[in-house]
């Protein structure tokens, strides 16, 4: 069939709307009309020539949702008119990874998304009889996508399209670190360095989990107001304290119980692990580093009891938990209708790109 | 009181063999009589002169047990004749850090303890008029101490003094940070760096815990035969291999589920982290490193879902936990008498102290 995508062909390029030929799902694959995709930093990442991974041509996007209207062979768990969220850490529930109950990191077909294709060594997408790459096994800058269907969370069909799709990425991974991978109590104390989307998805996860103070830590005075709306009890601006690991080790009679890292700074990351609590607390990073670029402290920081963690897709294992952060921003327990501060057209996903570069938006949506 | 006890009158000197004068003990405060104490390289830390908090003169010795003589008022937990173990890290049940049930790293008395005094802000020893330091609130090397009651646990009659003093610290710290700290589960891999006396208890803690590939990582190839004993599988010399890394992921279908670095050394404790497996692996780190020396790695490390960590006094509550590890030790689950490889009397510590040094004993113990 032939469809409409916006196609990354080099890096640094600006993104090219494209009539795109795409095959039809085989064997244990499903094929999805994308309605909604947000506009993420790995996106940017990706097409800024940064990523070392990233391959081209391609078609980007990693947080769409969208329904059913296809099924190959062998398909159980999905059928058509079903709603979904595409997923780029599948959820197999069979390898290793998904049996050990202790990490959300399928690795069933990591080997071919890695290189841009199905798990059966191709990709579906051609523009003029050239073949163009799978992106995070996602692509939902392509107004319909095969995937497999390992990579697909069924989500309930009343919740809207154009909010939703940012559970396949920033919300889960913001919200999933506070509750799948830190596992934040009530009465904790929570401190957030960046008030990104990222950042704004652990505040109101911590929020929900009901932490006691949600310390905010960002150069930027306008995120404040946002922050606060979501959660944030106390704001620091680092440029208006000595030593921000002081001020939060003051402010919270000892430091962070846990504290989450949403910039990929790694001297914020270090600032991060030592405002954490001797004894217990425990510091997550989430924001992806510069490649090459490391982390360091002095192990004392861990002899004395912080933990050193990170997460990737909030922890959260797709198919299983997606579909209950759905139930909660339906339950009204999670707002994510304010954090969508654009909706564009495919047309317009370029500008999208520039209101991220420009921090103007928190997430920019395109509309199919 | 007068006592005997070998002083550190300063860096770098040999102790010397005193008689000291001993107050009494004062509210909360007990006379113990140490029957025997272990010489721990973290006694020879201070006495070189490398430990930046090391005070002199002082009474070192932090791995004793023995009898109690007399109670100080208000001690109601301990009475005369109670056999203990002298605790470096006490336990107060009563402090944040005791109440958080997350650590066991009670602060109730560490400010003192940490200037060589007493809770009440004095010391107990003097010699020739001129006051001594304690020393980690234990001093074990003066056959007489005073010790405040929450950093004594007090352990079974039938326990031999000249073993279970080695649960004062060594074992305690090696089991503890299987046991208490990392929580290891039957059929877990483990890789241990260092096959030193810590070494060899992680070894036998792994293995009382059901362990399945139990790994040593050490340069020194005569260290292997022991490690066996005590329940290690494989052997790895880094020297015989192209990448320690590489061999273990391989070694083990993908990277360790726990590793512990025993040595001190921060290269080392990187290859502790990045030989875990991906998705769960957490790298616990037990040695002390050199003053100022960091730790580093890639955040992707973390990110990928490897924890960091470290243990002190094995994660154990001291008045909690030590009674059981000596249950074990009187059950047969540990091993410790094949650990305590040199027996000598007071006036030959310094032998203690030339004997570890040269790598020629697992444990030396002193006997009053």
């Amino acid at each position: 069939m032939k469809t409409k995508a916006a196609v990354a062909w080099k890096a640094g390029a600006p993104l090219t709307i494209e009539e795109v030929e795409l095959a039809g799902p085989r064997a244990g694959e499903v094929l999805v009309e994308i309605k909604a995709t947000g506009i993420c930093h790995t996106d940017y990442y990706t097409l800024s020539g940064a990523d070392p991974e990233g391959l081209f041509p391609a078609i980007l996007g990693h947080e769409g949702a969208g329904v059913v209207l296809e099924t190959g062979s062998g398909v159980t768990s999905i059928k058509a008119g079903d709603h979904v969220i595409p997923l780029y850490t599948p959820e197999c529930r069979q390898c290793k990874f998904c049996l050990s109950r202790k990490t959300n990191l399928c690795q069933a077909i990591r080997a071919t998304q890695g290189k841009g294709l199905m798990p059966d060594g191709t990709s579906r997408f051609t523009v003029g009889g050239k073949s163009v790459h799978h992106y995070m096994g996602t692509s939902t800058f392509s107004n319909h996508v095969v995937v497999p269907e390992i990579a697909l969370a069924k989500i309930r069909d009343d919740a809207p399209f154009d909010k939703v799709c940012y559970i396949g990425c920033g919300v889960t991974t913001g919200v999933g670190a506070v509750v799948f991978t830190a596992k934040v109590e009530a009465g904790a104390n929570v401190v957030v360095f960046g008030l990104g989307g990222i950042g704004l998805n652990v505040i109101q996860g911590a929020k929900m989990v009901g932490a006691d103070k949600i310390i905010g830590v960002d150069l930027n005075p306008r995120r404040e107001a946002l922050a606060r709306q979501f959660g944030m009890t106390h704001f620091i601006n680092p440029s208006e304290v000595d030593n921000v690991v002081d001020h939060i080790v003051q402010l919270t009679d000892g430091g962070a119980d846990y504290s989450f890292e949403c910039i990929g700074n790694t001297k914020v990351m270090r600032q991060a692990l030592e405002c954490c609590h001797k004894g217990w607390g425990q510091s997550i990073i989430i924001g992806v580093a510069d490649a090459g670029a490391e982390i360091s402290t002095r192990p004392f920081q861990l002899v004395t009891g912080r933990q050193w963690k990170g997460t990737a897709f909030g922890g959260a294992r797709g198919r299983t938990d997606v579909p209950k952060i759905v139930d909660w921003y339906m339950d009204g327990k999670l707002n994510i209708d304010d954090l969508i501060t654009h909706i564009l057209p495919l047309e317009k996903i370029n500008d999208g790109f520039d209101l991220m570069q420009r921090g103007e938006s928190i997430r920019s949506v395109v509309m199919y």
